[in-house]
């Protein structure tokens, strides 16, 4: 299944704000906070590439607090149970 | 519990080896081969920061093919399962 | 002939009509819309120099909902046909 | 068909080398050397999403003297012709 | 006891302003005016990991003419006194 | 004597317009229009630090189009006249 | 006194070797291992311009272990204690 | 007559070689050691573009210590005297 993360810049004081919006995007799995050069990651899955494009570009860009993403497809993933 | 997201870059042509010794450290959780300026981003948790540091500078950062990596702490993080 | 990539970034949510402004510029041979660090990605040529950077400053980077763009002078290209 | 633009840094002096080593792979459709903070940029194509990976991180990433790449995902792409 | 750098961007022309104001809030160590791709460098501690979250995204990020941070979370400090 | 280089990002459409005003400010001794990640690059030369700090600081950032500078200072530098 | 902040990455695992090189440099003031884009911060004081640029190019960039590095000249530092 | 500004990181503690060997080569006009994300910078000029791409790729990134160059091309240029 398509597969992205996205390193989002919010506005300056909505990083909460973006995160409650975030949540409520359909294919938005994971959404983490965090330090360094961006303000929150995201992890998000389509059924379709486009449904990915139409997620990434309509769904979350469109966030009235986001000031930039920068999307990263994902190739393969793993997810470690132990 | 302290979690980050490790973005890094391999040696070229060792993608597949860095993922293999990646699964294997304790505490890794996520592993995502991606396109754009990384080429792997990994979420780590440990039972404390001093366990994250040590999860990150002395496992992650020692794997041979490891060129660079660039460490977001979490802040928060919301998984959403539906 | 001279020619130059564009990388464009451009207002949150006006990435298709930045891409239907550009396809009406003359000069702009190829028109990418990618995911990554930049939203567009456009190949321009001119007769001259100077129409080059006419066309990069006066006409691209002029469209509204242009942010920021970065430029790529072109010192050699091939196209493959096979 | 999926498609990608790789920006590419190479050894340097060897800018030659590995324009002459990607005009010999199969789906790289063009291919730029440009100043700025990339040495190469190259259009790439493949049948599939699997195929386009093999193409980028086994074929291109593989040439000896390429020493990083960020590949950016096409999303749409619009040739013109006039 | 948690620290942090934190990189920040002002708004043109409010460099002495943003010094100001971070001057009065608590936890604010150490503040440097530095010439580079940043504008100011701050020194923050707090007693806890949440406490610093508090301190940077609710105190630092909303100062007014504040546009960007970023924040690199120390492992280890070791201040010289010779 | 002390010198910078300086790289400008302007309001997009208002690169002449900045060039003006920097080729009116006592200290500024070379402007350059250029393709890239920057807009322009000026260096300048100032008597003393202080000096150049107002330069920098309080001169060519208060210029109403320029958007961002990244200054390096300058530690030594040779004129070729051959 | 002219101060300046360098922003160091070091050779993947040898952290703590480069912490303790830096420590014994003259003029090193404090040192800081943080997550992020860079592995060390250090800040350093020197009795003049001249002095600085020996200590950050012939001092701490001459560390075997140092890949890099990127010097902040400080304008301005104000050391709260409260 | 074409002219670029040449942003160059060398190896480590060799800054003072490749400035030497800088200034030996024809074109290169002048030469600044900075502080911050590049050791030094250029400014080359030459009587076409062939020529100018043969002394950026041909000489200047030929340099053995030399590790990598980020050339901005230069549009238009105005030097002050006053």
């Amino acid at each position: 299944m398509p597969a992205a993360l996205v390193l989002i810049n919010t506005e300056i004081g909505s990083e909460s704000d973006v995160m409650n919006a975030l949540s409520k995007i359909d294919g938005v799995k994971e959404i983490y906070e965090v330090y360094g050069m961006y303000d929150i990651v995201v992890k998000v899955e389509a059924e379709t590439h486009e449904a990915l494009r139409e997620l990434v570009i309509n769904k979350i860009r469109r966030i009235p607090q986001v000031r930039g993403t920068t999307t990263m497809i994902v190739i393969e993933q793993r997810v470690i149970s132990k």
